[in-house]
């Protein structure tokens, strides 16, 4: 069993209580270490009216943060780029750089973006952190790492993740999309997986718009590199999610972020994880924000994405 | 209760199939009438091994059409036009141009936009033909008629529909938003209306994209123009079809076609309906296609989508 370590994000948001309450689960999976000071855990639990486990096995050593429920302060975004920071950094101590995915994890509980910039760090956020850190050890087309969203149902990575819509239709290209394919094809190991268009209707032969073409000689191209037919497509955005398709497709490649977000989070709202394929670590996170609304209210958020992350961390599950 | 006029759609692909075995639930609605002809419903029926209930209100002069199950032919592709034609105009007529849409109503079940084109139809399907037959009549932006789908629990109206991905960001301008929003606003009578943004988390104030600044000044503007708050947003693509936004929001206003109808498809895939907003008649259609890999098969298709589609044209739901 792999050792995990929990990134426990943001402290003015919901990830602490999180952390605190699926406690237990977390221990039944295998041996897991908070990458939070104890003071700060401690501070937290206090706030939450929750007791600290004497097992909740604080190793964290980032700077202490007043904690402010639900609002953004500098002080809880140095803490929390502190906290990500080491448990990425004890997860490839334990990982030793050597055997691609086997060895560490880490699971990451939301921060606040605006934090880490009012803080002044110039990460927009993990998996761009995660592309600094890691980028020239794993990869080049799309700073080598792949970001993908799921559950048992379906699992969509991105080709595109962050960028502007204005900017998607551009960004298909033949070279980059082959190069992203043939990644991907070595990182997951479900068959088929389809490839959806970029445009309405998947371009309509052409009637509406023709990147398809260059997704499609792609698809081509990566099938015969790796002499096997991984992909299939392009595939009907907007019909990849009926019944017939789920059960066709456990993975997709999709181009752009709501293509994939939307409806993943429409079908599976509160279970899905993001994991960063391409790592030499292995990370899943959590696929909601920080809830700096509910923070410390007693809401008892929902904790079925941060147990969905512990269970592939601890089983490699979806892959 | 108003008349319905059906058009029957490619005789090749699933549509008649549907409206023989809905008839009866047709007909508990009200007056219903068929834009197809005697002789090209009866051949049909045949071959489905249907019977043709002597109560089926044929209506259309369309030329006869050699049924070909399953394959795109000009001969269908024609026959498929005029019946869509004449029930557009039988719809008119009963409407006397005169009241909105409080007269004569159509549904429309799928036509082949490929046969179209292969008959030498210049449309490209049934949404172009109504933006050219009414666009001068009923408005500017977007030719006037505004597409919407959806079911009972969420509806969707779209500013940009059938047009390349590429062009989408550049289409989003304050006067065509504007002018889209309280067209809008006066054909549907939820509210609030939610209005999605264009970008990924809804360009994150301005980190991914900025289009949302133009869209949100369109939303002031239209709010004070209608003298209510009638719109909200912007709101994050991705997350407007998760519970708390399914809840507040029955319709909102989408910037593109996959941005609406991959969560509503995911959802509700075969009870969706499509309707166009802003014509001088009443239109709804089946939220799929002609289905030719299953037609004249036996395979008895989802109804669903038809039957919602006639509820609307008889009783006004949704809006």
């Amino acid at each position: 069993m792999k050792k995990i370590f929990v990134s426990v994000g943001d402290l003015n948001g919901i990830g602490i209580e999180i952390a605190l309450r699926s406690h237990k689960f977390a221990r039944s999976l295998g041996e897991i270490a908070y990458s939070v000071s104890v003071e700060n855990a401690r501070n937290a639990a206090r706030l939450l009216d929750l007791e600290l486990p004497g097992d909740f096995n604080c190793v964290g050593s980032e700077p202490r943060a007043a904690i402010k429920a639900g609002q953004i302060s500098a002080e809880s975004g140095a803490a929390s780029f502190a906290s990500f920071k080491k448990a990425v950094e004890l997860a490839v101590e334990q990982n030793g750089l050597r055997n691609g995915i086997q060895g560490g994890a880490i699971v990451t509980l939301p921060i606040s973006k605006a934090a880490w910039a009012l803080s002044g760090i110039v990460y927009k956020g993990h998996t761009d952190y995660l592309r600094g850190r890691f980028g020239g050890a794993s990869g080049k087309a799309m700073g080598g790492v792949i970001m993908a969203l799921g559950c048992n149902r379906r699992f969509a990575a991105l080709f595109t993740d962050h960028i502007p819509l204005r900017d998607v239709a551009a960004a298909v290209k033949f070279d980059e999309f082959f190069e992203f394919l043939t990644r991907l094809a070595k990182l997951v190991s479900a068959r088929p997986i389809g490839v959806l268009g970029l445009n309405p209707h998947a371009g309509d032969y052409g009637a509406i718009g023709d990147e398809e073409l260059e997704i499609e000689r792609a698809i081509a191209a990566a099938n015969r590199a790796l002499g096997e037919n991984v992909f299939e497509g392009t595939i009907v955005p907007d019909a990849a999610w009926t019944p017939k398709f789920l059960a066709r497709y456990k993975w997709i490649a999709a181009i752009y972020h709501d293509q994939a977000l939307a409806p993943l989070k429409a079908l599976f709202f509160d279970e899905a994880i993001n994991v960063s394929l391409g790592l030499p670590i292995f990370r899943a996170s959590v696929d909601h924000g920080t809830a700096f609304d509910i923070a410390y209210q007693g809401a008892n958020p929902s904790r079925k994405s941060y147990e969905n992350a512990l269970l592939a961390a601890a089983n490699g599950v979806y892959f």
